[in-house]
């Protein structure tokens, strides 16, 4: 399996209510390239956020007062504070200037994956300014690769990927929050190696390798090219929408938190 | 940027004392493919480990007390587990069939990255039979880009990699555990947004992105693709033989373990 990763990077500023598909369309026919079936959009989570009109005034926002006591605790803005809870199941660890939660949609993520970088709004000083994540990425996922299967026929997976820190290690990753027409998880349970013996590592994060990848064709200081276009993989597609939810280690089950 | 990631898929069964470079090159040669200047090549771990011969025979180990103790806690050969100890700086985490340790290597990994898939000795039962990390992966790495530079003139980074479980996520991923010619975590700290904000993520995780998106190349059940040429990734080569130690977050900093 050869991958070709290749960055759609002639996509304009994208703005509230832009249709994303068709600024990806307008972007690849730039290029003279063109989708076909089998191949996986990798959308950088801030222009679905952007398309979706995710942007919070912190000028709007009165924080309670548990949010003011554990913004003076972690030396954070208070009316930040209120968001990143209004974003989170809980808050997992705490330190001064950071906040790691459980978003609602069940991923740790430090700051609730609330952005205020690459942001503008005209009339907004860019401190008041924040970017929310998707209201449910896997659902803009899957309506993107419905539209893609309405305009064009064909069968394309997409993956909306966010860069996120990481336990034990130093620096993001690109990891999957939604996902659409492939199965995030792989599941190798029941197989054989090569000399018949039963297999101990399982699952590979398939979504999250992907995620990763394009993460790093993406870049990270500019939003030049915050779509990625995957060819080559050779995608499980799933029986149902099943989204990014096999990624997700149960509370439960996880050691760490 | 766009980066192609194609396997090298005929390597033969890697043996100990093998010439991993011999058999690259063979493998290219065979494809009609060559290495070029600023190309990456990933490695698993696992033909790195058997080209060095880092078998250990469990037949070989005599458990001392603390890993029978420990083995019967978490119902796990002592002998693999006094293998697993000696492999290791501390245990992290352990519940029944695992133990999480830092590994001497200096990165957390479930049962220190000790494999009993896909091997095979003559004359050793597979479930006596483990193999162990390369023993210094970065060394090797090096290493071999160094043969490359000598014997073809070529600059070409080296990424070993390994899957790897998570903490809060479900399924391995590849990452980085060795790394030549190349900045492993690219570093943005003082860098400014489109709109001149200062920007507050601001380091990446460059080889362990590589090494996933490779990972994914590979592929998991056979051992057909264990190299993974990765054309396109315009690697930012540090100034001092730095590695993986970038990529390591220092316990003290730590706050999962």
């Amino acid at each position: 399996m050869e991958l070709s990763l290749v960055p759609i990077d002639n996509i304009p500023m994208v703005e509230p209510g832009d249709d994303l598909l068709t600024l990806i369309l307008a972007g690849l026919d730039s290029m003279g390239a063109a989708l076909a079936d089998g191949d996986v959009l990798v959308l950088a989570q801030k222009i679905v956020s952007k398309a979706e009109n995710r942007y919070v005034n912190l000028n709007d926002i009165v924080p309670s007062e548990a949010a003011i006591k554990l913004g003076l605790e972690v030396d954070k803005d208070p009316r930040k504070v209120q968001v990143i809870l209004d974003e989170s199941n809980e808050v997992v660890r705490k330190r001064p200037g950071v906040l790691i939660v459980e978003h609602r949609l069940g991923f740790v993520a430090a700051n609730a994956g609330i952005d205020q970088s690459n942001i503008h709004q005209a009339g907004i000083d860019g401190d008041d300014l924040c970017l929310l994540l998707p209201l449910d990425p896997d659902a803009s996922a899957a309506a993107l690769r419905q539209a893609i299967l309405d305009r064009l026929g064909l069968q394309v997976a997409v993956i909306i990927n966010d860069s996120i820190g990481r336990a034990w290690r130093m620096g993001t990753v690109g990891l999957a929050i939604g996902v659409a027409g492939m199965t995030a998880l792989e599941d190798y349970i029941g197989g054989e190696d090569i000399y018949g013996r039963e297999l101990l590592v399982t699952q590979v994060a398939a979504a999250d390798e992907l995620a990763a990848g394009a993460s790093l064709v993406m870049g990270q200081t500019t939003e030049k090219a915050p779509v990625v276009l995957v060819r080559g993989y050779q995608a499980k597609v799933p029986a149902g929408p099943e989204g990014v939810q096999p990624l997700l280690r149960p509370k439960a089950m996880d050691m760490f938190r």
